[in-house]
């Protein structure tokens, strides 16, 4: 009769009594609520010692309320249980929901949903699993499930072999305790022991067979599960495909709910086994079951059970209670996890939120590890009633975590000190460079890169050949790629970056020619000497350790290097194309109808030959006129050309986006995504061959020999210049030095960047090094020199970057990191030397796909520079933007005043690039890092540790000013606090 | 020190204690159980009985915990109120949460967070509004705020007319009561009453200004308001352009909370004033204050104030609460609203949510009304635990509900039965068609329409002309438009439908034409015959209420018809575009070297002749013949009119799609997307115009007279053909109005669709008699027949949606429905008109950038169709679905089995289509119908009631049965159940 209570009356009165007593802040008590309170108490006592009843108020344990380090009992269990032999991780949990249903006139257990992160759940109609979802639940069945495991059976560590034998011992348990009466053992076990009908996939084009049936569901070959008694896994669950997605070591808890017509109050078990144990049919896949939850209660309530399987599932499957779960002592410890659990759930208001929406996995959830580490800490109070999140928490988050360029770049101060660490890092690497390049991803990265680089050696091959006058040709391009290249590669730290000509160098290139041209001097003997004194200041650069400088370069220096290059990737790209218009052009007066006036003749100088039938060259070279309308005009080429260039683009574009769509499985999505330059190219390839139209295309040499039939292939060091300029070269040289160090150096940093989670580390003094043998190596044989090339290095790291098979359903794949490996590397430059004797099949590739590929390369790595993002904040009205993190921290002003400043040095860099300027490029990039260092008088180092990275001595004053600080809370919490609260009493 | 138990452990224990009261099932409890619990059903009524101390345990009430139907006290409060005066709807409520901060040595209420529906925070750093997002809380922050209110101070209804008196009368109250000692009165007050400072939008722009400053925030000119005592509104206030979002008849309340010194426990009060009142610059918009809460505590604890805070403002701007605030008598009552609101939160697991997550709105949330209802209905017991959405709920869903057709199409079984339905129900919105057309929305509708109707007139008016000899060229096809169009619009009964010609009309009168011609009959007099016998069967299928048939027209037919329809616009603009191709040959062959090899001379058939200045036309007309290798091509024209095609359609694609992207204001985006065509076709008219090439362009007639100048503008009923033929034109005369029928009627359907929205009604009996006068009238003056054309009066329809203005920051705009008006159709033919005068603009325009409109306009009317959404189904796997409703209930299988039945349909459709059966098109929708029928053999109803829609008989004998369950089911709830629960005890 005591219980009987109405049901909803006593819940919210008893919400009443618990949260009185929670009194949070010593708040004052009116007397009679003194009264009621010690009652309370009293009961507290009486339910916590539940086997042992003590009716006395514990004063001792009633004090500090204003304390936070307090350990909540529950807590405390919770501490000393995770505590223990905490070397052994629990395995991962799949839960999986049967309710009793009725089919036909048969009972049977019927799969409904399953957990291994997040729920999924039978679609009832729909006869399939729904998405992945967060489970959303009522506090009322989390608060119904706690009373069920206070009240219910709980059998830990049963020894269990079969089903059968473990619903005995429930049952066996439940009469000796006289919960049921013990003629209901028959009817509980008939029911417990019903056959599984699982979720199984159907062949879905059975369907057509289907058609005569009205009635689609009932007359279904049901899934059964005949051997729900045998003890070896039925091929059925053998044969479920769903087994991939469960970790190998993963283990079964069961959840059984349904209403029966012989109960009249519910009946309640929760057992663990001793060892996990495979009953028969009961788990949809070969896992076996470790635990158990059975409720059975009276009819009409269905819902309200499957609410209190759903909340058991999720509280199974949640990290921190399967832990509990595993180690749990007793009852108490169940029901400590599940306060543990009500006190860090989040709540959405009823009017905010529609329940019936599913909420799609989250891409990060906090880890388990640190809810977890809470009870090893003293600190417990702390965490209750931080999960209020999206309001109360951004004040506590940190400052941002500073980019650390780590150990490579500090100052050894000994000889050669980084070169040194930098073998010692890479040697162990240097197996698995080569074993770890075998992967399908590697062919479509060798493919991508190698076409960037062969488009990149033949448009600088072609300029550097004007530029020299064919010293230094298409030929010697190809040859020099590919020997820099694979050397590098092999041989080098960092070898995912890619060596290229890049435009300083022909600057250079074009500069010095003219000079020795000017000055009779012997271009090539010149050039022979700058490269071998760069190499040894290169040497020098190595020994001593200079690119430990590179710390210096922030965010700020290297996003706006890098956004200035992918600039002249796609000012290239478009010149190039618009360059087809003025090389074809288009004759916009043609009038169809008049085609008849159309002519181009060669009129002879002498009226009396007829020379109709030469070609406009030859026309040309012997010295006749060309007459007439069409002369001037090249038709259909030039759009030609833009088709093929701006299909090629935005083909890839959206191949790449494919990725996100929601057709085809996720593996042929990726290889889409993976190939789309690929495809892109082979694709626009086949419609100019379809066309058959002249588009320019790639010419690749085809003999190996020297551009210029003057030269071999050897470059002498004597006997062309006088001897001073063998000293003097020096100072052209000392440019050349500081031009290669820090395009190479900046390129490396971008690389070694940290978002690239490379793991391998990193070796800038190894690569300059290389660098430096490279300068020499291609002086003496004439072909161009060669440096990092940024805009296809990144390309390359994200042609390389790994993502985490998704593991439960639901769960987001995570950036994993780059297969760090030399074999693409290797293979593209080898493939670059190959290409001279491919130029059979690279002669049907027109140069407008490459424009495209070239304009993919340059908006590409613009997306993903937090610059690029701040100058589209621009365009957006504050409450549109994105949320990014320092969004949050700093005034948009203050982002917008940044951006600013960065926008007008990269604008001054690019009016200087295109003057004679240019050589001195790469040092102009010393001038960003100024910039960079006055802005710390314009901005709070606050705000600059979220828009860019602090300087180094900045960073370590920073450090010490929050150690100081840190201290300094420390004194003020240890000063003790009055008791306030007992004053009032 | 009977309060003093330890916070944690109180509030975990006690759980405890609530939990085990609420006892769900009657588990069996032990003695000691008992117990305990009598002690507790003591200190609930003890605490119910607040004032009245009353130590009986209650046991009448103490019953039926199996019953549904009891209702918590909790409730029954609620109910109470709620239902009192429920005429007048409490004001929306504002709620702006301040907290105290010190600014240097002042004291300041800074605004941390306002919600109107949603939650909008301060980003501290970043200065400047979070986005909108739900309000996540912690179950702790909750409980604390009610014992907050359970304990503090709660004024109901105290007359307030500033802020310190407010203030004088809480601190009165507090010293009363004793909860304060009178000493702290100065303090409390004087913090109490400290400046307001509001996070208003400062000008981004100043930035530039602010460069020599290195810390950003506290230099920045306070926003403070000096006139916090005023009681008229500061300029701030009034500025405040955050006014627009908030509903005019909105009151504020102000939560308030912050740590001081001087306190060593917390200071509570919730205030209510009489009547709302503007506290001076408490509020940051010139809003009223109704409600005030206010927390000040000891320090140390400022997070845990904020959550509170959180919790009462989240709570305030529910919409049940807070109808509860407004209407409470007591503390009780609020406390009641707390406990309901506790009873329906969503709980997220803590593993598998992070709190940090902001989490959008939704697109929908549970409206109030619904919640509220509850309250005025029996069976509160059943809302208790439906909350667990995502799970427990898709069994319960309904069927869908059925697209009612409603009594437009209703049998009437009069002479013009439905025909005078129709008038009257149309005739009293007849004014407001007209005055609701003025808006910027219709300008670009009409823009849009008129450019695809004088598409279609052209490309018609050309087919036609080809096909009957000039009788019906162009001239006529854009009067014919323009008379019928304007007169439908003006009067039919959906002025929404857009009349044109359609292709089974051009079809029937191609064959007409070779008709006449083979058995010299005069063509327009026989047609003209055949309109008016059309004309007259048309007069009979209205006055006999004939259109009632097309009630039979389920989703599969609309369906099927409307997507025939689109693909035939997409195959025609493609096969426009490849005759591009055809019409103007690309030379591929073309060696740019030998230019001087392609020429096209005229030979004269006399060889003395000199024709070679005749052009290609003059030249074959002359009888010469063309000789050489660049007769047969045009250069260029090809592959222009492709990349302008082509570029007109992705870019109105992109255009559109820019609604949804981030940049620019939202005005300024759905204006671009609602101007995206225009925009589109002007961007490439003006690359046309750039190129200069001779594309060929549209072309309109300037002058006004029959395009055949052997025909007037009036056709003579007798005279040419044999009295016979007036009679046997009959025959043909039935089939033209089949298809007029069928044709009309479908597109009608369609658009008078339900989730159009259509609030004006429609009428198929008043459009189909309309159409029949045009018929006749047509036939008279010799123009082309019209019909309703699905494509662009979905077009219409779609350019005319309107959707709600956002009002609360967050709250995702709703579809209203569509702006029903006469204006825009009636503009868009009297443009059509006029069109002949505009030829000197409409000949800039090339013909592939309208073939480009015609292919988007295809494409968009497929989008939104259900069919189209099934096709793509084939090619997802089905975990990447998207979550149709459907799939939730229909196997997979079934639903693809449904679509393969649908496109086998379409296929065979298309087929016949493409043979002279063309002219029986519209009969052959009745074959779908007829297929569909036979539909109800394959599936069940259940499918087809989620797939389609249910045959009139068939869903009427749903319903029947339906209410038979339901009859039975509520004679097995009124059985009396044994209340077995009582047994054990």
């Amino acid at each position: 009769m005591v219980q009987s209570v109405e049901r909803q009356q006593r819940c919210l009165l008893c919400l009443d009594c618990m949260l009185t007593s929670m009194q949070p802040f010593g708040i004052h008590v009116p007397p009679l609520y003194m009264v009621a309170q010690k009652i309370v108490i009293h009961y507290l006592e009486l339910s916590k010692s539940y086997s042992t009843p003590n009716t006395n108020t514990n004063s001792n344990n009633v004090k500090n309320i204003l304390s936070f380090h307090e350990v909540s009992p529950a807590a405390e269990r919770l501490r000393y249980i995770l505590s223990e032999d905490d070397d052994m991780p629990t395995p991962t949990l799949f839960t999986e929901m049967d309710t009793l249903q009725r089919e036909g006139d048969e009972l049977e257990w019927k799969e409904s949903a399953r957990w291994v992160k997040f729920e999924e759940k039978v679609e009832e109609g729909g006869e399939r699993w729904s998405k992945p979802h967060v489970s959303t639940l009522s506090l009322h069945s989390l608060f119904e499930l706690r009373t069920c495991l206070q009240t219910g059976t709980v059998l830990l560590d049963l020894d269990g072999y079969s089903l059968p034998q473990i619903v005995d011992d429930i049952i066996e348990r439940q009469i000796e305790e006289g919960m049921i009466s013990p003629d209901l053992r028959e009817k509980i076990s008939f029911v417990l022991l019903r056959k599984h009908r699982h979720q199984t996939k159907k062949p879905i084009h059975r369907s057509l067979a289907d058609i005569g049936k009205s009635s689609s569901s009932t007359s279904e070959s049901p899934n059964l599960s005949m051997n729900d008694i045998a003890d070896t896994p039925s091929t059925d669950q053998l044969k479920n495909k769903f087994m991939k997605k469960i970790p190998r070591d993963a283990e079964a808890s069961n959840v059984l709910v349904g209403e029966v017509d012989f109960l009249n109050k519910p009946f309640v078990a929760f057992v663990r086994l001793a060892q996990a144990t495979t009953l028969g049919g009961l788990t949809e896949v070969p896992v076996p079951t470790r635990f158990l939850f059975i409720l059975l209660g009276p009819q009409g309530k269905a819902k309200s059970y499957n609410e209190i399987g759903r909340a058991i599932a999720t509280l199974m499957v949640d990290d921190l209670f399967s832990d509990v779960a595993y180690k749990a002592r007793d009852r108490e410890d169940l029901i400590a996890g599940i306060d543990e659990f009500l006190d860090e759930v989040i709540v959405l208001p009823p009017g905010e939120w529609d329940p019936k929406i599913r909420i799609e996995p989250p891409k990060k959830v906090p880890s388990a590890d640190k809810r977890k580490s809470v009870f090893s800490l003293n600190e417990l109070g702390q965490m209750n009633g931080t999960a209020g999140g999206g309001g109360g928490l951004a004040e506590d988050e940190e400052m941002p975590v500073q980019h650390e360029l780590g150990e490579e770049l500090a100052f050894t101060g000994r000889f050669c000190g980084g070169l040194y660490l930098d073998i010692k890092r890479k040697l162990p690497w240097f197996p698995s460079d080569f074993y770890e390049g075998f992967h399908i991803q590697s062919i479509s990265a060798v493919l991508f890169i190698y076409l960037g680089c062969i488009t990149n050696a033949i448009t600088f091959g072609g300029l550097l050949g004007d530029a020299t006058d064919n010293y230094q040709g298409v030929m010697e391009s190809f040859l020099g790629t590919a020997l820099a290249g694979s050397v590098f590669c092999f041989f080098g730290g960092q070898p995912l970056i890619i060596l290229s000509s890049t435009g300083p160098i022909l600057i250079f290139e074009k500069l010095l020619f003219e000079f020795s041209k000017n000055n009779s001097i012997d271009y090539m003997e010149l050039r022979l000497w700058i490269g071998m004194h760069s190499c040894l200041q290169c040497f020098i650069l190595v020994a001593t350790d200079a690119s430990y400088i590179i710390k210096y370069m922030t965010r700020f220096t290297e996003e706006g290097f890098s956004s200035l290059i992918s600039f002249i990737f796609i000012s290239d790209a478009i010149k190039k194309m618009v360059g087809a218009f003025k090389y074809y052009p288009i004759n916009t007066d043609f009038k169809p109808d008049y085609v008849t006036t159309y002519k181009c003749e060669c009129l002879a100088p002498d009226p009396t030959l007829d020379w109709s039938q030469l070609s406009k060259k030859e026309c040309v070279k012997y010295g006749g006129s060309l007459v007439g309308k069409s002369c001037k005009y090249v038709p259909d080429l030039a759009l030609m050309s833009f088709i093929l260039f701006f299909g090629t683009y935005s083909m890839t574009v959206s191949l790449k986006k494919f990725k996100f769509s929601r057709y085809f499985p996720t593996k042929l999505r990726k290889l889409i995504s993976d190939f789309s330059i690929f495809m892109s190219i082979m694709t626009f390839v086949g419609l100019d061959m379809l066309m058959g139209l002249k588009t320019p295309k790639l010419i690749v040499p085809t003999e190996f020999k020297p551009t210029r039939p003057d030269r071999g292939w050897l470059v002498m060091p004597f006997g062309k210049n006088p001897w001073w300029v063998y000293l003097a070269s020096f100072v052209p040289a000392l440019l050349v030095t500081i031009l290669i160090f820090m395009d190479q150096q900046i390129s490396a940093v971008i690389v070694n960047r940290k978002e690239n989670k490379l793991k391998k580390g990193c070796g800038y003094h190894l690569d300059l090094f290389w660098v430096g043998v490279l300068m020499a190596t291609c002086s003496f044989l004439g072909l161009p020199w060669y440096v990092a090339a940024t805009v296809i290095s990144i390309a390359h790291i994200e042609s390389l970057k790994m993502e985490s098979e998704s593991s439960a359903p639901g769960e987001q794949p995570q950036f994993l990191g780059v297969r760090e490996q030399r074999m693409t590397g290797i293979l593209v430059f080898v493939l670059t030397g190959v290409s001279i004797f491919l130029a059979p099949v690279l002669k049907f590739i027109p140069m407008p796909v490459l424009y495209g590929v070239f304009l993919y390369m340059g908006v590409a790595s613009l997306s993903g520079i937090q610059f690029w993002d701040r100058i589209k904040l621009y365009m957006m009205p504050s409450k549109h933007q994105p949320d990014f993190t320092y969004l949050r921290h700093v005034p948009l002003r203050r982002v917008h005043l940044f951006t600013l400043i960065q926008i007008t040095c990269l604008a001054v860099l690019w009016v200087l690039k295109s003057t004679f300027l240019a050589i001195i490029f790469p040092v102009m990039i010393l001038g960003l890092m100024v910039v960079r260092k006055m802005l710390d008088m314009v901005f709070s180092q606050h705000d600059l540790a979220w828009l860019d990275d602090l300087l180094p001595e900045k960073e370590k004053k920073k450090k010490d000013d929050d150690k100081k600080k840190g201290k300094e809370k420390e004194k003020e919490k240890k000063k003790p606090k009055p008791d306030d609260s007992e004053e009032e009493d």
